[in-house]
Order: C-alpha cells, then sequence, then structure tokens
C-alpha cells in the first residue's frame, strides 16, 4: 500500500547534533557506567526561590489564556531590567515567545520568505538549522576560526556572501558555542552592513548577563541608526536557570516588524501563562548580587578549564569571553568518533565524559570535524573530574 | 532611509478575527460598560485542584529541560486515557506539544511542503489560517452549512477539490466553530478518499470529550486501514479548563512521521516542564465522573441557547452536538459590524455581549457574513443575560 510522503522539510530538517549520542549514552547507563554531561547547555544552577514563590501565589481559580504578546507586568519588568543597563525599552517593544527557540523562528519568519538567505556566523547554535528549515530559509555561512578565539572576519568576507535573496544578518551575542563577546567595534561594522545593504540584523542575546573578565556586553539595541533593523532574541532559560520554563521573548523599536510578531503570536495563542509569573518576580526582585553571583560562578568555571586544558599537548583555543561555552580543537581526526568512543569504550572509576562534536554547529560540510564544544554546567569538583576523563580518554584514544 | 521589508508571509498572515474586536472591548471598557465573552473559548470551569497539587509537589531545585517529545509519564497516562475510550496507543506514538497550536503547526509542516494544499471544511477553526500562512501551505475549502447542521457535504464534493498539490485533509471533530460531531459513516468516506488519493488525515479532536446526548466521538485513531495516514491533534487546554499550560499532542501509529515530528520538537527543545507534571497528575487522576460533570455542565448551556435563541425570529441553528460552540445564522449582512456595534453603541444596565463574526472562520470570500459563533463558557445565569442583550440588541439593530 503506498504512504503518503513525509514534506521535503520534514526529511530535511537535521537531527540535534547535541542530542544525537543520546543512544550511546543511553546505552553506558544500561552498562552502569555514569556520564558527566558536558554535552548540553542545561545550567546546574537552582532556579531562584522567587519563581516559585510566584508561581505558588498564582494559583488561580482558572489557569487561563493570557495575551498573545505576553503579560504586561511581565513586559514592564523586562524593560526594568533593561534600564539598568542604560537601554530604554517600553513594554509594547517586546513580545514574549515560547522559549528563545520560537523568537528565534518569529524573526527568521517575519525577515524572510522562503527562498532568501540569512547570513550567520559559523560555528553558531546548531538548532539555527532547524528553525531554518522550519521557515524555509537559507543559512549562509561566513566561517570563524578556533586561531582567531572566534571572532568576525573582516568585513569584505563577510560582504562577499551578500546576494540579492540576502535578508538579514544573525549573530549570538555573547557566543554559543564558542563563547565570544563580540567587540564593540565588529558591532558597528556589522551595523554598516546592514545599513548599506538593506538588511535586519537578528541577535541572540540569551548570554547577554554572562560576561567575564569584567567585560560589558554591548547589545544592537545600543547602536545609533539601526533601531528600525535591529530584533533582539533573548530567553530566561540561562539567565534564570528555567530551561523548562519555556520562556523567551522579542525585541524590536520597528512597530510593523512587531505587528507581525503579534500576528505570529495570536496564531499560537500566547505563551505560557504561570511561567510568566515566575519569570516577572525574578526580573523584578533579583538583585545586582544574583547576576554577579552567577557570572563569577561560571567564571571561575572557565578559569578552571583554560587550567586543565590550555597546556594539554594537541588541544587548542583561546580565552572564552563570556556565556558557558567553549569551542575547542582537539588532535582527533574526527571528534564524532571520538566522542562516541567515550561513551562506549572509555571510563574511569565507572565514569565517562560526554561531549558535543563540533561539526554540527558548522553549516559548511567538513568544518569542526577536528572541535568540540564544552559547556561548563557542572560545579568545579565534578567539572575537574569530566575533564580529566576527558584528558586520559584523549591520550588512550590518539594511542 | 530605506528599512528591509516584512517577508510576504508576515504581512500576509490574518490578524486573529476572534481578538480583532478587541480594542473596541477596551474602549467600552473605559467608558464604564461592562462585557460577556461569548467570543473566546476560555473555559470558565475551574482547573481541577490535581493540577495545582502536582506542580506544588514537583518544585524542583532545578526547572530543567525535559525530553523533546515530553515526559514519558505523560505520555504513559494519556496511554491510559485512550486505553478507557478502547483505543490502543503505545507512548512512543505520542509526542508532547506546546498547545494544540504546535501541534497542528507540526502536523501541517510533515505532511505538507510550501505551496502543497490542504482540503478542510470551512466555516474552521480560524487559527488554522495561520498556522498555514507559517507552512506556507494553501488550506483548500470545502463549505459546510448551517442548513445541514454542518455536517460534510457529499463524498464527490470533497473529491472534486483534490489537485495533485493535496497532501492532506484537515477536520475538527467536535468541531470549532460549529459543535458538530462527525457520525462514523462520514468518518469512513473520508478514511475512503484519503486512502483513494494517498492523502494524510489530520484531526484535530481537542474537544473528544465533549460529546451530548449521550453520543460517542469516533476517533480517526479507531478507523481500519489508515494507521500510517491519520495524525490526531490534541490538547489539554478545554478538557481540564488549562488553556495558559500550553500543553498539547500530536499521535500517530505511523513511526516515519513521529521521527520526523522528533526533529522538529529537538529545535524547539521541548513543552513546558511543569505544566507537563500537572497534567500528568489529571490524567491519572480524573475519573469518569469528571468528564460526566463537564459534558453535563456544557451540555445543559448548550440546551439553554436552544432555548433562548431558536424561536427568535430570523436567527437560525441546529442543535450542536458537542464541543462548546455553536454558529448561528442572524437576521443581518454584517455579523462583523453587528458585533462591533454591540460594543460600541449598545448596552442594558451598563453590560453588553461580546460574540466572534463567523466571516474570520470561512477561506471563501463573502462566506459566514450573516453567522457569528458563539462559545457558551459562561455559567447559566451569565449565559442567560448574555443572549438576552444579544437578543434585545439584535432587535435594536434591525430597526
Amino acid at each position: 500500500m503506498t504512504i503518503p510522503r513525509i514534506s521535503n522539510r520534514g526529511n530535511n530538517i537535521q537531527e540535534s547534533p547535541i542530542r544525537k549520542l543520546a543512544p550511546l549514552a543511553n546505552e553506558a547507563r544500561s552498562r552502569g557506567i555514569e556520564i558527566y554531561h558536558l554535552n548540553i547547555g542545561q545550567p546546574d544552577l537552582p532556579t531562584p526561590v522567587e519563581f516559585w514563590d510566584a508561581v505558588k501565589s498564582n494559583m488561580s481559580h482558572v489557569l487561563a489564556y493570557g495575551p498573545s504578546n505576553g503579560l504586561l507586568i511581565l513586559r514592564e519588568a523586562i524593560c526594568n531590567y533593561y534600564s539598568r543597563s542604560g537601554i530604554s525599552l517600553l513594554p509594547e517593544q517586546i513580545m514574549i515567545t515560547t522559549g528563545g527557540s520560537e523568537a528565534v523562528i518569529f524573526a527568521m519568519m517575519a525577515a524572510c520568505d522562503p527562498g532568501t538567505e540569512i547570513i550567520c556566523f559559523e560555528p553558531f547554535y546548531t538548532n539555527y538549522n532547524g528553525f531554518a528549515t522550519l521557515a524555509g530559509v537559507k543559512l549562509v555561512p561566513v566561517t570563524s576560526s578556533v586561531e582567531s578565539g572566534f571572532h568576525l572576519p573582516p568585513k569584505d568576507e563577510i560582504i562577499s556572501r551578500i546576494t540579492d535573496r540576502t535578508r538579514a544578518i544573525l549573530i549570538c551575542n555573547p557566543n554559543n558555542p564558542t563563547g565570544t563577546i563580540l567587540t564593540d567595534n565588529e558591532l558597528n561594522t556589522l551595523a554598516e552592513i546592514v545599513i548599506e545593504n538593506n538588511l535586519f540584523l537578528l541577535a541572540d542575546e540569551v548570554y547577554r548577563d554572562f560576561a567575564f573578565d569584567g567585560r560589558k556586553h554591548s547589545s544592537i539595541l545600543e547602536i545609533q541608526d539601526i533601531s528600525d533593523r535591529a530584533v533582539v532574541m533573548d530567553s530566561i532559560s540561562k539567565r534564570f536557570s528555567s530551561c523548562g520554563a519555556r520562556l523567551g521573548n522579542l525585541i524590536t523599536r520597528n512597530s510593523s516588524l512587531m505587528s507581525t510578531f503579534m500576528k505570529f503570536g495570536q496564531a499560537r495563542l500566547c505563551p505560557p501563562t504561570l511561567s510568566q509569573y515566575g519569570a516577572t518576580e525574578m526580573y523584578e526582585s533579583l538583585t545586582d548580587d544574583y547576576y554577579t553571583s552567577i557570572v563569577a560562578k561560571y567564571q571561575s568555571r572557565r578559569d578552571l578549564l583554560m587550567q586543565e586544558l590550555q597546556n594539554t599537548d594537541g588541544i587548542f583555543f583561546l580565552k572564552p569571553e563570556g556565556a558557558f561555552y567553549a569551542t575547542i580543537r582537539l588532535p582527533v581526526d574526527d571528534t564524532d568518533k571520538f566522542a562516541s568512543w567515550l561513551l562506549s569504550d572509555f571510563s574511569i572509576d565507572g565514569w565517562t565524559t560526554m561531549v558535543a562534536p563540533a561539526a554540527g554547529f558548522y553549516a559548511t560540510p567538513g568544518k569542526g570535524l577536528d572541535e568540540i564544544r564544552i559547556a561548563y554546567v557542572l560545579d568545579e569538583q565534578k567539572m575537574r573530574k569530566a575533564l580529566r576523563i576527558l584528558k586520559l580518554g584523549l591520550e588512550e584514544y590518539q594511542s
């Protein structure tokens, strides 16, 4: 019997390269092996008690639909949060989304029609591939390299990839998977390019609070002259260790674009109501101390990562500047095989380490085969052990 | 200065016709007028205490990502729920989605590529238009009429709309906005059509528990020979009065299709974690008494609606068989104007009634201009008052 075929986009959309080693991890567990997860950006820090308190005190009679653009109190709280960085926003310039994921999809769909292109810098957050497939948009990669700490290539090189199908440039800053923070010069160059070529600038600033060594992260919302082109995509997942809340937001001062987001939002009714009360309370109540303390935690883990790996033969990376990731070059041909081997053939005292092969973070075939992404979302004691297993594994794998 | 233009899909996607009268409602409120909402399917019944109890007892240290296809305990609970209707499912045949909305989008995107078509029966749930725009799919309407209680037109008429671009037939059963429940004969006819023409059959069965007068709703999951073609889209929003939880699900026995849904799901990471604990507990703990009592409530409201409106001159509709909607023909030329007028120019003792003009539920231009959708989601006392205002308003509007 003939069965109707699945759509091309359904066939073509990638399996998550972050999650695709999961079956090997499950097999390892079934053999009694325990796993240190450096492969996924799931923070281990506690979700602030303010979230749970707000959920408790908003257990209403009826858990109803909220507004399609999110609760006003939450959008006001986000304005207050931004005002602390000197960024002035109105609640109607913010739309609450179901996770940062929906923010990226809506931004792509509003800026682009099927068959058009977005320029992005590889390695990039791998799920952009999936969102682009859903939106029918082609991601055109410009490669950044481990040698330059994954900072942007020269303006000429970026411009050379622009065609008449290009609609936007997409950045992630601070960067997942590299931990790189763009300088004001780099941001200004991007602003010049989008103005000169009449493009949107889409910035995933989910990790904006995570800047190390006293650096200040600059938002594209601070750049003059691009207020009608700039779209920020954000999420509470990492900031407040609330990945399961599924709340993000879209920010733009372009009111036509915001009306378009609103129509997309009306189609899917609203983001989760209960999570929004929790998020509002966290934005309103958590003080600078909270932000300072989480940045300090991730920074000291970053320092530990440098200390443990930087002097290892054949391993190369520059010091990550923010977020909680590093993309690291290893002395192996194919990190997919190495990461699989760590799960299936290697352990120390019943433990092994799981990392994400970096090829899935590149759009250019063959790039990143000798790199891995590490998410430092474990406490220092566990991280030390996880990295020790990684180093010893690497020695044994090479020999 | 040139500004990049918004995508065609962004420009073309409809504003929600259910929500578009909201500005007039806000103005009425600012004049001190209170509003009975018969315009939106937001149940007034309490969210079961089982939901809140489960949320309270799952306030974990870290609100983490869950699996992309949803928590196994929830998928198992849904299997148990279906087994009570004699429908046998495995947890891996169910994927938890962020609301029924995401279920419909994923189903459309997996079945269709941009430029292909889905046949649906108008009037239909208006947000299908938005989902179709996002997916780049054309909805091809087959019209059902108030005279035949919105049951399906003959097989020939349906088949005549099939082209080589058709990929699926989409039904909503029990129906929003009409309250019609398809007979087994109608379902079998649809099954024949999808087999004969090699199509998917997508069924939105969100209201499957709401069948009146002792009727039994039949799911497409019960039809032999279409297990590889049948996709059910469901939601807990109405069943458990939990619209703000944003949880739905996709069900199919076609494992390739489920793998495709899973890849879509991985891109957006996961549905809301906390809501899933609440939903699990409701599926597991609520007994037949719960379902019987909510159906009885909606049925008695349906009876009240019949009693109040059926003998009114110029109003026509047949008795709704399920869900909590009725699509009603009024003796006016343009219900959009009438519904607006009720908000801006009419009130009794400081109250007015808001209804949804039905034109937005049709894809064929000019259809449904003399119809409204009523959602009977108010208690009987309020409904009686709301309908009295509607009737008196109609009299005054006509004179």
